[in-house]
């Protein structure tokens, strides 16, 4: 697999056009982009410019309503429901976190479910928002089902990631992680690679360890027994049952608190319908905001001077890789592999836009 | 290790009594005793009668502040920033947890941050103050260094550990877990047994896997080098970084927010000087009170009623295990093991109280 560096700017130009083109009004299309960007240019190319294809045919089938709009069903001072009439999520969540800072900004505190919405790209990107204005923020969201619970063998949860910023220079704590022990793209980038995968990170359908990435992401996108396992792996020996908990406190902050679909009422591994949670609020309400953020950065800096592994010359603090890519994809371009490559071209080709 | 069974009440009378004696207010002592209740009755044996030893000596030693009273320094209609003054963590957690239950009565949400606390027992024991009254709520506490971070061998992080309750039936989803893969007491555990620990533990000072349970005990409690592993293992690829990515989280929002001590900076494994971080809310802002249990309980029946593993005939929800302990311990005594019982009567003899 080879990759082609493309400028920031054009691939960024490129999303947008296509947007536009599928019909989104330009702020829309904007948002969307900017999503797909930030993965990109944090090396999560799994969510960026790689899930066009996957965004394009949902456009395409009408899984994604095109001209929803999400809807406050419910509001309070602190707190909104919305409905997202199941338009394309990055869009929902977007509308929603902003909700979530404006109440932080007046209140103090922002909370905002959402329901009916549909895959909003990465975690991440929404507390990024919030951090923006100088706010701490969660995001989680559920997904389609792909976890087994500990002692179980049927998927029963989502990869159902959770994603925390709290602010901080030169970049901010940044965390943003399923609660699986790896996600879908993982046991994919194996299987096209061929390649056997690590213990631990999936069961089969009769409960047994398996290392055979063709077969288990079949049996995933056929919705068979077996999948993925928690953090912490199988059983209770390495606490899998903490990431199968953390998995469930996410489902219960997005499906249920949303009254929307659960994971396992899903379809399809990705997920549709997915539910999900903002909160954001000011540091600045427990003293003041540039000493908390001082404090912050202290720290961080210590974890990262702290006594390295035998063979390691760096610790990472949450979020710094993903800042490091950044700073070297503005710089550099973004690598965009050779079949994404030729993806977003039958995109430009379908759209009858200029392609990359 | 033999357990003596004790009849529950006479167990939670003895505690009144040594804290009364010790010279806590009533009201205090019933606290305290409550939340060592609450660990034993749940069968988290290490946070119950067990601690009371530990707890005699603090207060003996002077490290933990007698009369102290947490105060409230700053407050929002949503929020609180309280200093425990270093007095018991029980007595200050929750008073913060109260704090944060009245703002989400009145407001929907209500955030707490303390800092200057001490050991506050079992994180799980404050949410469910709030889920009495119907609210979901999060307990985060900081704790003395023990943990690694990813790629490194000095211990930068506590156990850091990180509880969330919702509501539901017949028992509300009860989620506590430290944000390494075990807790000291574990370690504590197999050293008193003399067994070798799982591999995905412990590292050692040079960084190799270390199953020797007496010498990581021993290296642990003088603060050498090596330490317990986050959440996840070893380095990213069972993804340990999630679960140092997670106490990390915990520590932004509990030491740093609260502007307290952080885990290196603390004197010890337990940690004294600790912060914490409450947080409650409504659901029923978000729609029926009602309707959100019910969702929340049915989800939780079907995952029990899933798809088991060969040679397992249960699937447990968070907190099942806790609430089918506590019946048990209602109905037959609490286990209290022989160790244990001495020091309960030591206790009582040093106080000069009515024994067990």
């Amino acid at each position: 697999m080879t990759d082609t560096r493309i400028e920031a700017g054009a691939l960024r130009a490129f999303m947008e056009r296509a947007y536009e083109k599928e019909g989104f009004a330009p702020e829309d299309a904007r948002r969307i982009a900017d999503v797909l960007m930030q993965a990109d240019l944090f090396g999560i190319e799994s969510h960026g410019a790689q899930r066009m294809m996957y965004y394009h045919q949902n456009i395409a089938s009408g899984s994604v309503a095109m001209h929803a709009k999400p809807e406050v069903l419910r509001e309070t001072p602190v707190s909104a429901l919305i409905d997202g009439h199941f338009a394309m999520g990055q869009i929902t969540a977007a509308y929603a976190m902003e909700q979530a800072i404006g109440k932080a900004k007046r209140m103090g505190v922002g909370i905002v479910a959402v329901r009916n919405s549909s895959h909003y790209g990465i975690a991440g990107y929404y507390p990024l928002m919030a951090e923006r204005e100088g706010l701490a923020a969660f995001s989680m969201t559920n997904t389609g089902p792909i976890m087994v619970p500990t002692f179980g063998r049927e998927m029963m949860l989502g990869t159902n990631p959770l994603a925390f910023c709290m602010p901080a220079d030169p970049y901010p704590l940044w965390f943003d992680a399923s609660t699986t022990v790896v996600t879908l793209g993982k046991v994919e980038v194996y299987n096209k690679r061929g390649r056997a995968m690590p213990d631990g990170w999936t069961i089969d359908g009769e409960g047994a360890v398996c290392r055979d990435a063709a077969k288990m992401n079949a049996s995933i996108l056929a919705g068979g027994l077996g999948g993925i396992l928690p953090l912490g792996g199988e059983g209770e020996t390495t606490s899998g049952h903490k990431g199968y908990g953390l998995a469930l406190m996410v489902e219960a902050l997005t499906g249920v608190l949303a009254q929307g679909l659960l994971a396992p009422d899903m379809c399809g591994a990705h997920g549709d319908h997915t539910s999900h949670f903002f909160l954001a609020f000011d540091p600045g309400m427990f003293g003041d905001a540039a000493h908390i953020r001082a404090h912050m950065s202290g720290y961080l800096a210590r974890l990262r001077a702290s006594e390295k592994m035998p063979g390691h010359s760096r610790i990472y603090t949450p979020g710094e890789k993903a800042f490091e890519a950044q700073a070297d994809r503005l710089a550099n371009g973004v690598p965009v592999e050779a079949n994404t490559l030729r993806e977003l071209r039958e995109i430009a080709s379908a759209l009858g836009i200029e392609s990359l």
